[in-house]
């Protein structure tokens, strides 16, 4: 059996320019990026008047088994443009620490990817290099400010904006700054996260043009006063020189399936601290140019899918027309008990005992007014007895479950379930809407995630996290919508529990304010910022082999 | 009069795909960065057998005044051009950090600069944005080996490998970090220095090939075991993975100047603790090329020819055909001990004393065995007077002094600059030598310098720095050159002290092995390698205007 990495380098790519024609995106508004990659300037781009279909791609509770949802979003955009519906791909940007670490690359798998790969897994076309590059001007300057006088009255104490790096370095998490005498500043504590948690990111990732990325990046809180008034990105005047470095990074990047068609890829937030979706430009775009698009979210459901709703559709406006939960035999053998050493043996009453995960993600992306289709990524060893078992379980909600092989057959894999997608948007009449107003409080908009699709008893917090929140709301933040951070692997905050929880509670340890992304993030648990190496780091078996290729990338 | 931005915006460029196509590149070796930046695939470019004339263009000590080094590469590129001399320019790439600060950026000025400017200026293709991963994927790997046992016996204590930012900010200078508790390692003190003084910045110049690049990543000291043996990057099987980050940095950029002529713009090593010239890849393909390569040194010639000389030349084999000295009438009348509020009044006297400098300029190069001319920069306000001086002072030491207009015309304003090169890279036979063998001991190589190109009684140091240099010897390293890094202003290490002092001696504080880059730092007084932003920085003048043009960058 082939690797990735080795039918990536067998397939025959298109130059980009083709792909841009495919679309009708005229010549002048192609930025080469190499023969593979482009920039697309959208200002020379004419408007279309077009407004294609969007498609969510979403999954149940990952697991370590694997799921497959980018594959399967490469799987269906595919099939979709097989059986003639010009279909548009868009995906997030992965990060280049986690490469070096354990995680290896991110671009879709098996005859089901998007290339150039390993372009895309290393610096592409250094959209994080210049979200790194804004957020940490905007450090500097804050600590600039301070040490030249500190007009502002910034409250050295309550710097809230950190340092970013593209790197998994967990020396980095928390550090002493400014050490080394007056010239070298005020010491003070602060540290680094990684580039996809940056709020820059989060702006990038939501922001519908330039003008608005910089307003977004000016309403940035970087800092307090000792007075507790927030101090802007604004204030400091920082927004300008932000935008200017994010002026490349801000058009979308086209690239290609292995199959040929147009895949937009770009942006990259976090899942738990930022939304975690590519950017509203390139959806926007990729729905201008054609008659479907198929987009995705991070982690699960409850997390990824709940956030596309409630954060990225209701600030951007999008109305997905439908949606596809990705479920595996073997993550809902996980999810019914099933230890990952086990999952080999047929165990359909452990399917079926799992099945109770997806059930409940139905029933949840179904609140937001959006038809659910279930895509099952099917894996070598999968019977028939469980395939079915998770047709059944989508049958008893009235939706089905439609077998997928594009991980081994590419589009030709997936051509069943793109022609029931295509079926659903174009003959049910979704009334997409987000599951909170934005007038409730922003502790009644944490209880509502909470309650409604966690399906907790409650959400439960410190005085001091209400009475944060409640600054803001006096502030002026009180209506934007909330950002849950808690673990992927369960609906609930402990990780352990898997399928269907119940009677659990929602602690919320700490809020944080992300106003220029416009969104405020509810911590509930450990949420990792900064990610470490493991042991034995990736990068140790990372080089160029003798025939030229890169080894040990993937 | 128009402004280097308004002129460059100005400017019709050439696809950048006809600028390489007139250098006889293969379409398939152009990889496009946009329409007017190119990465060259040197695999695809076959070998042309050609070997064309280098000539360094390097200057008198900067001042205050301004010299215009890179302005007067990019006029003499241009007229030698005019003259019929196919010709090509190697200019460095500037650093995004201080671009925000006061610098401004650095592609030439006026009539004679190389473009697209602003992309120039802020991430170009990326090369620093790669060299910063690459460096600081280094550093964690090392916390990351520490972390998980230090097998390698790495005394924490001792390692020397800090991180870097293309930024400028001061508060990262001195840090202490993997504070916070277990999870984030052994805490220890360090610091972030900029991107351009990293020794992965100097390596990518002086690499030959992306073998010899890994090579030499392998190579760097990063620390010292508790007995004091140097541990390497190979050592932390870290050498791959840095290369393959590099793999495109590595490949030269193709840009043209204004009048339409190639250019590569490759790397930008700092020119005080590294050798501040751009890539040694560059070069050479420029020399296949063309029939004549103009490229620069950093800092005046005392340190950037010097260096490129006994550092640059030397390890790659280059034998230059010529050097040009650029003066100003403005910078000799304020080593002549003129303040710069009155450079606006004619005084040939100043002029003529501040002419030692230049005379002692003219004399090192000679050293090296290569021809010299002056190339006078003319400013608005210069007296032909002052001009006849300076001729004065080369037709005394037997060279010839040159009047440039290149700011205001372009090439032309530099075609009698031109025609005189070219005479002597046809004509002189150089007979280049470095001043010192390899054979000398490390400290009788810093001694060389400072008392054959620094007329210093002598160099001194404390019994500590000689022990050091001792410690390298023995672990074989005292085949390397030396790489001086002291001020830029003065031949001493007084930048107080202008025009050409005697008398002086050359304290050396400290020592620095570069084992990679294949050099030993001495350096010679305050070296800042983290700059800091000034009171208002440049970045809250830089945003987008109202017309879509990017403000205050320049």
């Amino acid at each position: 059996m082939q690797s990735d990495i080795e039918i990536s380098r067998a397939a025959t790519l298109r130059p980009i320019g083709q792909i841009a024609a495919a679309l009708s995106i005229p010549d002048a508004a192609v930025e080469p990026y190499g023969h593979f990659k482009a920039k697309i300037d959208l200002s020379r781009v004419p408007a279309t008047g077009k407004q294609g279909k969007l498609i969510l791609v979403t999954a149940i509770n990952p697991t370590p088994a694997g799921e497959g949802k980018s594959t399967t979003s490469v799987g269906l955009s595919d099939a979709l443009n097989r059986i003639g519906r010009q279909t548009v791909l868009c995906l997030r940007e992965p990060s280049l620490g986690p490469c070096f670490g354990t995680k290896g690359g991110a671009a879709g798998g098996g005859y089901a990817q998007v290339a150039p790969m390993e372009d895309i897994n290393l610096h592409f076309t250094g959209d994080f290099h210049a979200t790194t590059s804004a957020h940490n001007l905007l450090a500097a300057m804050i600590d600039n400010h301070v040490h030249w006088g500190n007009a502002l009255d910034i409250d050295v104490r309550r710097i809230v904006w950190r340092r970013v790096l593209d790197m998994n370095d967990r020396a980095l998490r928390d550090i002493a700054q400014s050490l080394g005498g007056p010239a070298n500043g005020y010491p003070r504590e602060s540290g680094f996260d990684i580039t996809v948690a940056s709020e820059v990111m989060a702006i990038l990732c939501l922001a519908t043009d330039l003008h608005d990325l910089e307003a977004r990046l000016g309403r940035i809180v970087v800092a307090y006063t000792r007075d507790r008034r927030p101090v802007t990105a604004r204030d400091l005047k920082a927004d300008g020189a932000m935008a200017v470095l994010l002026a490349q990074a801000i058009k979308p990047n086209l690239v290609q399936t292995l199959e040929g068609n147009p895949a937009f890829v770009h942006g990259g937030p976090f899942a738990n601290i930022a939304h975690g979706c590519n950017s509203v430009i390139a959806t926007r775009t990729a729905l201008a140019l054609g008659d479907y698009v198929v987009t995705e979210a991070g982690f699960g459901a409850d997390l990824g899918a709940e956030k596309f709703f409630d954060i990225k559709c209701r600030q951007s406006g999008l109305k997905p027309s439908a949606a596809v939960i990705v479920a595996t035999v073997r993550a809902l053998k996980m999810n019914g008990g099933v230890a990952k050493a086990d999952l080999g043996a047929e165990d359909v009453a452990a399917v079926r005992r799992g099945g109770v995960n997806l059930a409940r993600h139905i029933e949840n992306v179904r609140m937001f007014g959006v038809p659910v289709i279930v895509a099952i990524n099917r894996f070598d060893g999968d019977s028939a007895a469980e395939i079915a078992a998770i047709g059944e379980i989508a049958m008893a909600l009235g939706s089905e479950a439609v077998l997928c092989t594009h991980w081994a057959d590419g589009g030709a894999g997936a051509v069943a379930l793109a022609e029931k997608v295509a079926d659903l948007c174009d003959h049910a009449t979704p009334q997409f809407a987000p599951i909170y107003d934005d007038g409730l409080s922003l502790f009644e908009k944490i209880n509502t995630v909470a309650t409604r699709i966690y399906r907790a008893e409650e959400a439960i917090a410190d005085p001091g996290v209400h009475a944060q929140l409640k600054r803001w709301e006096d502030a002026g933040y009180g209506a934007l919508p909330v950002c849950m951070a808690k673990t992927q692997y369960s609906f609930s905050t402990d990780p352990a529990k898997l399928g269907a929880p119940t009677g659990h509670v929602v602690p919320v340890r700490e809020v944080r304010l992300s106003a220029g992304a416009g969104f405020v993030v509810a911590i509930c648990g450990e949420i990792m910022t900064m990610p470490g190496l493991p042991r034995v780091p990736a990068a140790e078996a990372i080089r160029f082999g003798a025939d030229g290729e890169i080894e040990g990338l993937f």
